[in-house]
């Protein structure tokens, strides 16, 4: 599905299930980063014009998100706070190769599949929320078609630095390394341990 | 005006009426800066909520003009480029406190007075151009008020992090710095030189 390599596992529900409150909130987290890394990309990037169109398009709508996962905090009197991040941000960017223009097509293609992951894993809480949580699985529900929209904005985004082959190439080598990283997860519960 | 301590000075007009291209460039640059420091602020200050919702809609209004400013320069077939900053931001982000919450407060006073100078100058130009370029008049006229706006906000945040008289009276010293520099200005023509 989108890119990926692979499906969430069994390993990931079982932390949603034992900590949804801190998946909420990292949740929250998620949202601004995406925000803040759509802002980051208007900076990097402030020549191309149509990217700093699309960028502007997708800081809008996950500072939108953010305060709407806030908002679900809100309602279920959890307390939003600073928590530490899964280590799947920070391993994907590892992978972000020095030099321009591979340097742009590893940011756009990193982001293409965090937002590709979020994706498959707001399909797969819709479901499992599905008559247990009908607010959170409507939520994700209305969450799932941006994300995938996102990924597909940054795969094309990506190629404005590179030929169709080359990112298709490398989508596909990051890929494959991105699944990794989620099959390993993170102790930590998190959207993307 | 605004918690201004002095007004735009002839010499400044001089830089506007002889390098109006390089200021209209510089104006976009500005309008995306304003919309990352309001990002950053959320990152900053991720814990309050009623200044993270001031902040996305100060993120919005500022990526809207930087767009706004864009299809001016399309229009006018100015070619938008990346340019070397003026001093003005960094000369006033240097006076901000070490060590919270003076930071806090120092941040968001910088913010007020950068907004609340661009808003005097928008005024200045919209009565500068009335007649002489009625698309350029309008356009500032039509900033005006949101950069009104978002220098109140500021001014409000501030008061998160210390009383209102500290707020006042740091904003006072802040400003009659600002008026200084600003006095000073920059042999680049910028829209804060």
């Amino acid at each position: 599905m989108l890119s990926l390599h692979s499906s969430s596992s069994d390993r990931w529900l079982k932390q949603v299930e034992s900590n949804l409150d801190e998946i909420l909130i990292d949740h929250a987290h998620c949202e601004k980063k995406a925000a803040g890394t759509a802002m980051n990309f208007i900076f990097a990037y402030v020549d191309n014009l149509e990217l700093c169109r699309e960028m502007t398009e997708i800081v809008n709508e996950e500072l939108e998100h953010f305060h709407m996962v806030i908002d679900i905090l809100h309602r279920r009197k959890i307390e939003f706070r600073r928590i530490r991040p899964s280590s799947y941000g920070r391993k994907l960017n590892d992978l972000v190769r020095r030099g321009e223009p591979e340097r742009a097509i590893d940011r756009m293609l990193v982001a293409c599949l965090i937002e590709a992951r979020s994706c498959e894993r707001f399909d797969f809480l819709r479901k499992y929320m599905d008559g247990k949580d009908q607010e959170l699985s409507d939520f994700y529900g209305s969450l799932f078609e941006s994300e995938a929209r996102h990924h597909t904005t940054y795969v094309r985004m990506a190629k404005f630095f590179g030929s169709d082959d080359e990112v298709k190439q490398r989508l596909n080598e990051l890929s494959a390394i991105e699944a990794e990283i989620i099959e390993i997860g993170d102790d930590l519960p998190r959207m993307h341990s």
